[in-house]
């Protein structure tokens, strides 16, 4: 027997890749709209948009994935016919460093552009945790002066507020690795590191005095107990970057193997924030002692305090904290991260605080890999799913979106008036569409109420032949329903009213704006 | 030797792979705000908006793909950690299908959806022509009913206007595929097809009188072919169907086989649209004879237009023309297409039509490769970078979008004097920014002409001695350079003006106005 090709094929599942999600309505719409006043926000500031596309030559994008173990992974990537292998970004900031390689030319130094868009991960997924997930990032690139990184905690601070977060229910808290990098060469007298090193450069060498292998590794395990001292804190971190830890399951933590008298520096300088802005400098200034890195770091601290005090974004709003490190390798200056302070209950109905929502900082090597010339630059990203959750946690439950206005179909041969009446609304500005499936009236009322729909319009041959339309108001239904105490109302305003049709728009307008739609 | 691990690591190529491109600035800006337009129109309609991920399994995508000679090519996909074959979805339908088969018990039915974004294709790029692009999409997943149908190209007359293309610069062109089912039927004898089998199946059956093997391919021939009836007129159609057709480079294209008479009716029908809907209707009606399925498709397209006049659509705006085919084998019933209708001039200065920039129909098999159940379903999907081109053209070369005030830095110990200004500016609304990178003041005006700056603000030790900046109006700089005539106003309107500081946002924004800006 032949073989039968037109064998029905097996169906193929309906569900996301692992990972990934889908967003509807409400949350697409809150989304676009944050995402828009944050753009009116860094345009305002002189900034540029710049989209790249989501696929990158995985060359390009390089082995900068920060907070991940496995540097090398954690990239969705494939072989092109072309033999090239092609790889979705990680972040923005890795395609920002490819065009301003490339078009270095045309485009205007310092360039401040600002960039929004999904980013792609290949790691395992978990609660809250996408492998697709929105950035919203702003960064000036060839501005050396740290006046480029207080303007980009200044507009942090500014975009925060359009996000809709208030003032006082975030903080920015800004460090300088060069502070750190100082405190490394007096502990270690490893000489100067020159003003731009990296924190890691800096690590590698601190370390070369005590180690010639692993530096790599080391440095990024040092950067990544210090990044845990908001989790574990001030002993956790000691005992990590010494002997290790038990945690809290009972697990043990190999420590990174520090002598305790450095950890023990480190852990001064995470804790030198002070009551003010000036006291945590002068705490800074000690631990540093005569390192010229470090003096600079602390410099630069001042005069982003400085700056930013004098334009209003005084301490309530912008903080020196040193305990800010941020995981990322590549920072070689100012560091800056936005934390919300308020309260929300986590799953298992603790108080918490929210916590970070963005961070950023100095990097100057990002496009030196292209070209080999140093470029200064400095950036934000903000963790545009996490704003969203945080500003939806603080509005707590909130009605959801009103729907359309639902106009129902009791006879198909009139659906051109049917039609005519939701165009009507429409063109007033009021959303409006006709029941367009099967089923009779019952059914009609039931998907308007699924839509979340304030009004249904019902108008039947009856009707047609005296001229008028039934409005059924089902936002008022909905507040009877929840409220017994308004059965005095129900009879002042019955769920149902009959109006001339010539009325229509006025009367639905009315009753939309009873219902404070 | 050891090897080095410290050896400098090639340099990655600063470059986008080939076939994708950078957006910038105005551009970005241009396609989101035509976006939100868009969006509005879909909103205000009832439709919600959906945001899949950009990666689906390739399982779930399946081999729908359009408008490519070989459907199983044109994606790009690779096998993930899981073992799963993971994709870039390459058009925004897929993945509705995909989304309304696993959420159907929670979504309404109807369910209007609209979309936005990115597709994928892995096809060779050409000019004007990426592997990335934008659609925008609104679908009625649930409704049979052809009022659906009507609505969308309602609805998308609304949005092609709401973003700014004129009343009699664009025509929605609507055919229905049950027509062409009819004709076939007719031909052939080949039994009633059902009303919602699609062209494919009525192509094969059709051909299974008259050949036994590669029905697919024929039948995809046949609708290829149908579709060039814009480029290639009913004389090269004609050929095609039959025995073949030389090009104009002298190519030799061989022809699908079909018998003259029956390549005759399928000219017939693409021909048979007349100077009103009411003639076209009557000239379809005669070709489809007793067809049941074509006299279906016949009366879909007379309720489709009298719906659409009803509400104000007229033949200026929605006109049924059986020359409208659409490749996609997909389609059960009407199909329709936006075509621009103003002249531009192509790369070689000739004139021609811009065409179309969006087209769908009713597709009914989609989500039944999911479920077994078939879901009427209807939608249009909007090639966004073809409508944002036709805007450029219809508006000709407009000066560019103005550029911050530029804050220039003469002192930079006054830094926080500059950053002052700049956040008054700000402040009142308007976009400014100070010059942060390094150099003279000639090298900042010449940053301002760059960013196409139409003010910039210079104050030195002079001038804050004294309580004034200047203002350099770098917009009539560029107005007097580009026009001589200009001169007495030159005198009248220095270009330069010295003002007290406090008078720095009102003389910014008069200038503005001044500029139009």
């Amino acid at each position: 027997m032949g073989k039968d090709k037109r064998d029905k094929p097996r169906r193929p599942r309906a569900a996301t890749p692992r990972g990934f999600r889908d967003a509807f309505g409400a949350e697409v719409r809150d989304r676009a709209a944050m995402l828009a006043r944050i753009a009116e926000v860094y345009h305002r500031y002189g900034f540029d948009p710049l989209e790249t596309s989501a696929v990158e030559t995985l060359d390009a994008l390089g082995k900068f994935l920060p907070d991940v173990d496995r540097p090398n992974d954690g990239v969705f990537a494939w072989r092109s016919e072309d033999d090239d292998w092609l790889a979705l970004r990680y972040d923005l900031t890795a395609p920002l460093a490819r065009v301003y390689a490339q078009h270095r030319n045309d485009l205007p130094t310092p360039y401040r552009r600002y960039a929004m868009g999904p980013v792609w991960r290949d790691e395992k997924p978990g609660p809250g945790r996408f492998r697709q997930f929105y950035q919203c990032d702003a960064d000036t690139v060839g501005a050396a002066s740290v006046a480029a990184d207080a303007e980009i905690c200044a507009m942090l601070a500014d975009a925060l507020e359009a996000a809709g977060i208030e003032r006082g229910d975030y903080v920015i808290r800004v460090n300088s690795r060069k502070v750190l990098n100082g405190i490394l060469e007096t502990v270690f007298g490893a000489g100067q590191l020159g003003a731009n090193g990296s924190t890691r450069e800096a690590i590698e060498v601190a370390f070369r005095q005590v180690a010639e292998n692993e530096l790599i590794e080391k440095s990024d395990a040092v950067m990544r107990t210090l990044d845990k001292f908001d989790k574990v804190g001030a002993e956790g971190v000691r005992e990590l970057l010494t002997t290790g830890r038990t945690d809290q399951s009972g697990a043990e933590i190999e420590g990174v193997g520090l002598d305790p008298n450095f950890a023990g520096l480190l852990i001064d300088f995470l804790m030198a924030r002070a009551g003010t802005n000036g006291e945590t400098v002068a705490n800074l200034r000690k631990l540093v002692a005569d390192s010229d890195t470090g003096l600079e770091g602390v410099a630069e601290l001042e005069a982003i305090s400085g700056l930013l005090a004098a334009q209003g974004y005084g301490p309530d709003r912008v903080v020196i904290d040193p305990s800010v490190v941020r995981g990322l390798g590549y920072y070689t200056g100012p560091v800056y991260e936005a934390e919300l302070t308020f309260e929300i209950h986590d799953a298992k109905g603790r108080k918490r605080q929210f916590g970070s929502v963005a961070g950023g900082g100095r990097y100057d090597d990002l496009v030196k890999r292209f070209t080999g010339q140093a470029v200064p630059a400095t950036g934000v990203s903000i963790g545009v799913d996490r704003l969203l959750a945080a500003l939806a946690e603080k509005r707590g439950a909130t009605p959801a979106e009103p729907g359309p206005i639902v106009v129902t179909v009791m006879d198909r041969d009139r659906m051109t008036d049917y039609q005519g009446m939701a165009a009507e609304l429409r063109a007033a500005g009021v959303r409006a569409e006709v029941f367009l499936g099967g089923g009779a009236m019952g059914r009609q009322l039931k998907y308007a109420d699924q839509r979340n729909s304030p009004v249904a319009v019902i108008a039947g041959e009856d009707e047609r032949a005296r001229g008028v339309v039934q409005l059924k108001d089902l936002a008022l239904g909905a507040r009877l329903a929840a409220d017994i105490e308004t059965h005095a109302d129900w009879k002042a305003q019955p769920a149902q009213v009959e109006i001339p049709r010539d009325a229509l728009v006025a009367e639905v307008r009315a009753m939309l704006a009873r219902a404070g739609s």
